[in-house]
């Protein structure tokens, strides 16, 4: 019996998620999608309506016989939310239950600050964006957050974070969850920032792998539209992974040679300022690149090497059809580019570098913030929590 | 219609694949793991029935009130055939259509010979197992082949394979298909071994990489029961990832410092002939390893490191639950597996390394053919042939 309500709520699940998604508008469009037959579709159809998740909205155009009537989600069902943590600035959403965003707003934040300023600051905020929007704590139905380090996904535990102190083991849901009582999904910023443009550049049945180049350097991998986590959630970690030469350079992990201690945005700036130049944080490298400093566009050059030889690898290992390069030092696309693109064609098997493309990220700053709202929707139509508003007759009177 | 019809034999194929695989054996455990409604389920099955796909096979136990009908696989409704080519020696079986075998033969012969030469050899031994177990090709319901080279899987058309002269772009499908009319997918042989090993392991949810150390070096990905083949059928290549330091190593890729080049068997027997030993090939290192020879021991303790610095690479991207090594010098696999251990649990991050496990292959020299067998099984049960037997009415009379 259980098992079968299980069922029931999986099927729920599907057919609210066609709706949502704007793939099935009307019954008859969702008996053809799934193959359900048609008295199944509408007795779950019914389900949806009565607990609030869905609702009609008159009648669509006729092909041939009696006009259908639309379905459509009901924006009273409820919102997500999405917040971006990054190492040195912040960002947050309302979107619906598709992951369209609605309002946002982004802010400077120290995550160096530690958890109890940040997360404290990033709840204050949550709630007056709610509030500006007529949406009150009751009407939030999933959470999507990234933090700038790895993340056990199952448990949303913070684990060694290299650039976060004071937020090592700290299982960030249960802060979030003494306001809102809904599904909190933390996950590494990469991550979500990859989710977020594989959404945004409208991708089916890609394989994308999301470089993140800034203060560090990481990696989100999609894979038909979800995010792969690995084992532990520690997928795509390639900050740490080792680059020929480069023996002497001590990493914050306590390894040597890892391409983030080589070819990230802090690691062009110390090369910089042991030249002289007074240099300290990525973005200053991003500001003389942009002024054209011949130093800085050798450097970031350089570095484009030693991450297309890392990338060159992956390549090799998964072959993926679109690596796309994002953050604070993807501004200086082109020379990053240039020496990635060359030493990943020159170094990976040709049957893999085939059709693959490798550009700058299309999405721009929103990608986290995008992606966060895309991974809390996707939670939000899940089957648990259809099977919960289920049990409880109603998605807006949520089980406490 | 078209579309319903597609679903239908979705449903269809997904019933079918439940029966097939263990997991129901009757109406109501169909019903209750679907979901679908008991009605639908009955005429779904009496259509599988009817094509003769499955068969009703007597009643089974009551759980209170009538005694639910036990339904089987028709064991007249065929079989698979598998098929794994090596570099220096061959291995066929036939399987039922869940991939159980139940019968092979392995033999000795040179991938190097050309496509037709080995090709030709490979159907005559087909033919005349399929005769001696009292089948015909017209009972073979999809063939699985594994072949040590680059494979678009899409059309079993092998791309630029290293050694394997004269099979660049011979899509190998079309040649089978002369002796049986049945779908031929061809793989890159460490994918198929990948896939056998993860089910000889009884694995689920996990996600594993198979690692063949032989004449080559490649790597097989699985997650959730499938292999994972990347944009190009190019994924796993890991033999042509560059290692640190050998910049004067050339690879048979035209590229320098590849693992394969440097850690290989054959890479292996060419250090010690510069050695002054009399070893030329990745069989003379097993079998002089295996005799204890300590330069040999030293030297397949070093490319066990440098293939610890890839997998490194490799546990950091992709964060697996199980790596497992196969291929012939994996027989040497204290020595190998220490310098691969060393190195992925002192590179990788901690957090993928956490439950990490790094073992020899459990099935052995069958892991190919295994592989080959649940590849075609896979695809036997699949939609798409499942559609075109619903079309025919019966299973047994393909449209050719």
């Amino acid at each position: 019996m259980a098992a079968e309500a299980g069922n029931e709520a999986r099927e729920v699940a599907k057919l609210a998620e066609l709706v949502v998604g704007g793939r099935a508008s009307s019954r008859s469009e969702l008996a053809s999608l799934t193959g359900l037959p048609r008295s199944t579709v509408s007795r779950r159809v019914e389900h949806l309506l009565r607990i609030g998740l869905l609702v009609e909205s008159g009648d669509g155009p006729s092909s041939g016989g009696r006009r259908p009537v639309l379905i459509t989600i009901n924006p009273a069902a409820g919102v997500v939310l999405s917040a971006y943590l990054g190492a040195t600035h912040s960002r947050i959403a309302i979107a619906d239950l598709s992951g369209q965003i609605e309002a946002e707003q982004s802010w400077k934040a120290d995550i160096g600050d530690g958890p109890d300023r940040v997360l404290a600051g990033l709840v204050d905020r949550l709630l007056s964006l709610l509030d500006q929007h007529g949406r009150s704590p009751a009407d939030v139905r999933a959470i999507g957050i990234g933090v700038p380090g790895p993340v056990e996904f199952a448990t949303g535990t913070v684990v060694q974070p290299p650039i976060m102190p004071g937020w090592d083991g700290l299982a960030v849901p249960a802060i979030l969850r003494e306001h809102f009582h809904a599904p909190v999904l933390v996950d590494n910023d990469v991550n979500i920032m990859a989710l977020g443009e594989y959404w945004f550049r409208g991708c089916h049945d890609e394989q994308l792998l999301f470089v993140k180049v800034g203060t560090g350097i990481g990696c989100g991998i999609i894979t038909n539209g979800l995010v792969h986590r690995g084992a532990d959630g520690a997928a795509g970690d390639i900050g740490h992974v080792r680059v020929a030469g480069h023996d002497d350079v001590i990493c914050v992990c306590g390894n040597s040679s890892c391409l983030e201690a080589v070819a990230s945005g802090s690691a062009i700036a110390r090369q910089l300022a042991a030249e002289g130049l007074d240099v300290r944080y990525a973005r200053d490298v991003v500001r003389l690149g942009q002024a054209g400093d011949p130093r800085v566009v050798r450097h970031v050059r350089v570095a484009g090497e030693r991450i297309g030889e890392v990338l060159a690898s992956m390549v090799n290992f998964y072959n993926p059809s679109q690596i796309v390069l994002g953050g604070s030092v993807a501004a200086l696309r082109d020379d990053l580019l240039a020496g990635i693109r060359g030493v990943v064609y020159q170094r990976a098997v040709p049957l893999a570098t085939r059709r693959l493309t490798i550009e700058a990220c299309a999405s721009g700053e929103r990608a986290g913030v995008l992606g966060g709202a895309i991974l809390a929707a996707q939670n939000a139509l899940g089957p648990e929590q259809v099977a919960r508003w289920l049990r409880a007759g109603t998605v807006s009177r949520m089980a406490r």
